[in-house]
């Protein structure tokens, strides 16, 4: 079938989650990268562990609830309004550089974002950005109470969009949405922003820190048994992957 | 209601996981902190992951398939019976030292696992360890066709034993597992093996390595609002928390 619409991941796909990493510096100075590799693995966690047990709540929840115990797990203390403030800068990260040219060359297709984050998160991320007048529909998992990979979430691309999942092709720069968008039967795109080779040179350190080890464990392409039917090594290369599908 | 059967986790509550780092560094010499912290991190991730998009296996195979990406990973290229050789190490770890003590003082209740192994892994797991004498039940999840923390893997229990939630007391020093049995209805007794100061402080080292890492994401109390009913730092504190329960 040939492919009608794309859709895209939205943080760590279209938009750079590591821009947070300036607002936890002003915070907690030299403390960015281990802060954020433990909130952003905890904040996937979650998501995960409330879908599977049938508790969930919205992305904003989780996120707040992660960065709690990234917090509390580093000793570190910060105020109320602190711990708001950095929740709320997720609704500012920065897209990838290439991220408007890729939208603005797609633009024959109908383009939209599937996310875990709450409605009100990713209105104010894709007003924010700009992005908004390139995409058709912001879909949030919201009305499927259930987080990616749990197919009921990628079903809600159907519902919105009307489209079967052969006709869609998927972006994603992370595994875990790799391998569900695979075995849900959408047409995956994968992005690699992190080279094999270049990885294995940063763990091969005596002791990789905080940042290779995240990467280690969550920009890897998962050994799930879906394999993606592109990959691409940044979104510049989206538009010659989408003509050869 | 009163405490009528005690259940117990395997991997990392009866049985400490860490002891299969000989067996790692056999084969990677100086690799074992990191091989054995992303395994262990993937290997439950996938565990989730598959639970959540319904495309179980069961976790001798996701144990297989975690240490391959994590092989890969780190440009580790092992033959295949060497990747066999560490799975296998799974069936011989050891019990914690204070394990058998605890079991025998607590020999009034009835006492079972329920553990996200294969029934032939934990077979072999209680065999080796000579635990076996203790336990009524050693119960998989394999027949739930789901890991915890999904509520069918919890089920098994009342199947099982035909005792109540209300009347089991289920011990884990695994955070998800503490959420998933709390949120489940179990009492749960949580061990926590690594006091919040200690690993403050080892977190708090310029460049935290993978056992630090490791520590920070599994072994902390998960902020997904299921408080354990005890806490002990090991299982020789066991008898008395039964007790006051």
């Amino acid at each position: 079938m040939p492919i009608k619409a794309i859709v895209f991941d939205a943080y760590g796909t279209l938009y750079d989650v590591a821009s947070v990493g300036a607002a936890i510096d002003a915070v907690f100075p030299g403390r960015a990268d281990i802060v954020t590799a433990i909130w952003r693995m905890k904040q996937l966690e979650y998501s995960w562990l409330r879908t599977m047990m049938g508790r969930w709540e919205d992305f904003r929840s989780v996120t707040r609830d992660s960065l709690r115990y990234t917090l509390d797990t580093l000793g570190l203390t910060p105020d109320a309004p602190t711990v708001e403030r950095l929740v709320a800068a997720q609704d500012r990260l920065s897209p990838y550089p290439e991220a408007e040219p890729a939208l603005a060359a797609l633009s024959g297709y109908r383009l939209a974002i599937l996310s875990n984050g709450s409605q009100a998160m990713l209105d104010a991320l894709v007003a924010h950005s700009g992005l908004g007048r390139y995409l058709e529909a912001v879909i949030s998992v919201d009305p499927a109470q259930a987080f990616k990979p749990d197919p009921r979430a990628y079903t809600l691309v159907q519902q919105r969009l009307g489209v079967a999942p052969a006709e869609v092709a998927f972006v994603t720069g992370n595994g875990f949405d790799t391998a569900g968008a695979g075995s849900f039967g959408f047409n995956v795109v994968r992005v690699e922003r992190v080279a094999t080779d270049a990885l294995r040179q940063e763990l091969s350190a005596p002791t990789p820190g905080p940042a290779a080890m995240f990467r280690a464990l969550r920009l890897g392409l998962e050994g799930i048994g879906f394999e993606p039917a592109r990959v691409v090594s940044s979104l510049a290369g989206l538009p010659e992957a989408i003509r050869g599908m």
